[in-house]
C-alpha cells in the first residue's frame, strides 16, 4: 500500500558550545517526503553539508531551537551562498522571538547578496507550526537559558482505503475512489458520499522528536510519546549534572529516563560537551535506563521507515561502502 | 646577531566565494615576533585553526581585506568563541570602510556574547596602519568590485651596533650599549651621543604583500618591490580572463607578471575558483613568466626568515612528519 514516507536524516554537527575536530557545532539535515530540512545551523553547516553530499541549493525549510551561536552561525554563509548561486525559490525559517531581528541583521554583515525569498516565521507558542499534505512539524517550548523550542515532525498517514466498502456503496472503481481515498467527499447518483464512509481508522504516522537545548522537561514524555526517535541532547555526564542544571542543559541519564517514560523506540544523544574525547561515559549512563540508545557522532545517519525498526548507519559504514563500490 | 624575527604563517583556506571539500573560504594565520595574525577570516576559520594547531585565544590582530562574505563570515563564530572562553585581552580589527558596522551587527546575532575588548581600525587610506617595535604593516586600496586593501607586513630591522665604534667615543662596555642599540641617545660625561654614531646603514627586513581580491594592479608592482613573500589571488586561469575583469580578479599570469616585475622571492597564488578540480593549471601558466611560484593549499605553510630562502611547507609533508613521530 503506497502513502508510507521515509525520514532520512544526517547529523551535521553534534558539539556544544566548543567545536571539536570531530564535532562541528549543531546540525541535522532531515530528508522527509519532498522536502529538505535543516534542523539548526551551526557555523560551517554549509561545509558538512558538502561533506553529506547534499546541496544547500536543496533546504526547503530550517528550523531553529534557539540563538546561541552555536546553532545559528552557519547561517549567514549558507544564505549568502545560495543567493550567490542564484537560488530564487522561497525558503522558510523557523524559529523563536528574534529570528527576524537575526536575518535582518545576517543582511547587514559586508556586502550581503541574500535575497528577498529568505522568509522568517516567529513561533511565539506551542503547537503545530508547519505543515503540507505529507508531514506536520509541532513545536513546544523546552527550558534552557533563553527561549528553546523542541520539534517534533510527524508523517500525516491517510488512512486505509476500504475497496469492499466503497463497492458495497455502489461506487464504480475509477476516479471516484482516487477522490475518496484524498479524503475527499463525492456525489453519485444525486447522494454525498463521504471519505470516512470508505476509510479506515486513522493510522499512525512515523515521528521524530528532536529536543535542542533543555533542561529535562516532564512535558517532554507527553510530547515524544511513542515516538520512532527522540533525538536528546545529553552535554553532560552524570557527574556534571550542577553544571547542567547551571547551563540549561541535560545529563545523558536524564534524555534515557524521558526515553523510557516515552515509550519511543530509539533514543540518540547529541550537543557533547568537549570536556569528552569520547561519548562512551554518557552511553554508557543512558543504557541503565534504556537499551536503544546511540550518541550521535558528525555524518551518523538515521532511517526511520514505517513498520521497520529505526535504522543508524555510522559514518564509518558509509565510508566502507563507498569503498566498496 | 640577534633581533631577526621569522614569519610562519599558514593557509586556512584558499577557496574562491564557493568553497570546496578541499578549499575553506579564505583566512591566513601569520605568527610574526611575539604576534599572531590573521589575514581574513571566512567561516569556518576557528575550525581551520584547530586543525593547524593554534588556539583562536592567540589572535592578537585581525586584518580584513574586505567585506565579502567568503572573507569576514568566520568572524560571528571566532569572536564568540573567544568570548566564551573568557577572553578579555583586547582583539584588533583592521579593514575599510564598514568594518564598524560589521562587528556592531555580529554582535546583534542573536544571544550574543561578544565583550568589549574587540577594538576596530577603519582604514580610509594608504599607509601604515599597525607598527610595534617589530613590524609594521601598510595598507594599499587594490580594486576589486567593493573597497578592497592589500597588505604588506615588514620587519623593523634594526641596524647593526658597530662596538668598534662605541669604543672609539669611549663609551665602556655595558648597560650604555643597550641603550644606543635600542635607537637611544645617551649622555656621557656631558656630552651627547646618538646611537646614529655607533649604528650602521639601515637594514632590510623581511616582508610579505598579500593583495586581497583584486583586478591586477601596476601600484603593486611598487608595494611588493623586493618582498621576500607576495600572495596574490588568482582566481581564474588565463581563458576565463574576461570572467576575472568582470568579478574583480586576476588570472594567474597577471600575478606572475607583477612578482616578475616586482622582483619577488616568493610568489604563493591563492583564492582558486571552484570551476578548477585543481591548481595545476594555473600554476603552469604562471610559470611562463616567474619560475618561483606555488598555488597555495589549505594548511600550506611559508617560513620566511632573514638570509634563507622562503620555505614552503606543504600539508601533506607535515602530515608525513606527524606521522613518523
Amino acid at each position: 500500500m503506497g502513502g508510507y514516507i521515509i525520514i532520512e536524516l544526517t547529523f551535521l554537527g553534534t558539539a556544544s558550545a566548543i567545536h571539536t575536530k570531530n564535532r562541528n557545532h549543531s546540525s541535522i539535515v532531515v530528508k522527509i517526503s519532498d522536502k529538505t530540512v535543516l534542523l539548526d545551523c551551526g557555523e560551517s553547516t554549509q561545509k558538512q553539508l558538502m561533506y553529506a553530499n547534499i546541496s544547500p541549493m536543496k533546504i526547503d525549510i530550517i528550523f531553529i531551537t534557539h540563538l546561541h551561536g552555536d546553532h545559528i552561525l552557519g547561517l549567514p554563509g549558507l544564505l549568502q551562498s545560495i543567493a550567490f548561486r542564484g537560488r530564487t525559490e522561497p525558503l522558510h525559517i523557523y524559529g523563536p522571538r528574534g529570528i527576524d531581528d537575526l536575518i535582518y541583521h545576517i543582511r547587514q554583515l559586508g556586502y550581503s547578496l541574500i535575497g528577498n525569498n529568505i522568509i522568517t516565521h516567529t513561533i511565539s507558542e506551542d503547537g503545530i507550526v508547519y505543515e503540507d499534505d505529507h508531514f506536520m512539524v509541532e513545536a513546544k517550548q523546552m527550558k534552557h537559558t533563553v527561549i528553546d523550542y523542541a520539534y517534533k515532525i510527524e508523517e500525516k498517514r491517510k488512512p486505509k482505503f476500504i475497496k469492499s466498502k466503497a463497492l458495497k456503496l455502489g461506487i464504480p472503481e475509477g476516479p471516484l475512489f482516487g477522490n475518496l481515498q484524498r479524503g475527499e467527499s463525492i456525489e453519485l447518483n444525486g447522494k454525498i458520499i463521504n471519505a470516512s464512509q470508505v476509510l479506515g481508522p486513522p493510522r499512525k504516522g512515523i515521528k521524530m522528536v528532536f529536543s535542542g537545548d533543555t533542561i529535562p522537561q516532564e512535558s517532554m514524555i507527553e510530547f515524544s510519546k511513542d515516538a520512532d526517535l527522540l533525538i536528546h541532547e545529553a552535554t553532560f555526564a552524570n557527574e556534571s549534572k550542577d553544571k547542567a542544571d547551571e547551563y540549561g542543559h541535560s545529563v545523558a541519564e536524564d534524555a534515557a529516563l524521558i526515553a523510557k517514560e516515552a515509550n519511543v523506540e530509539q533514543l540518540v544523544l547529541t550537543h557533547l560537551s568537549n570536556r569528552y574525547t569520547n561519548s562512551d561515559e554518557l552511553t554508557q549512563e543512558a543504557k541503565k535506563y534504556f537499551e536503544n540508545v546511540v550518541y550521535a557522532d558528525d555524518f551518523m545517519t538515521v532511517i526511520i521507515e514505517n513498520k521497520k525498526p529505526v535504522k543508524i548507519i555510522n559514518a564509518n559504514e558509509k565510508q566502507t561502502k563507498q569503498q566498496e563500490k
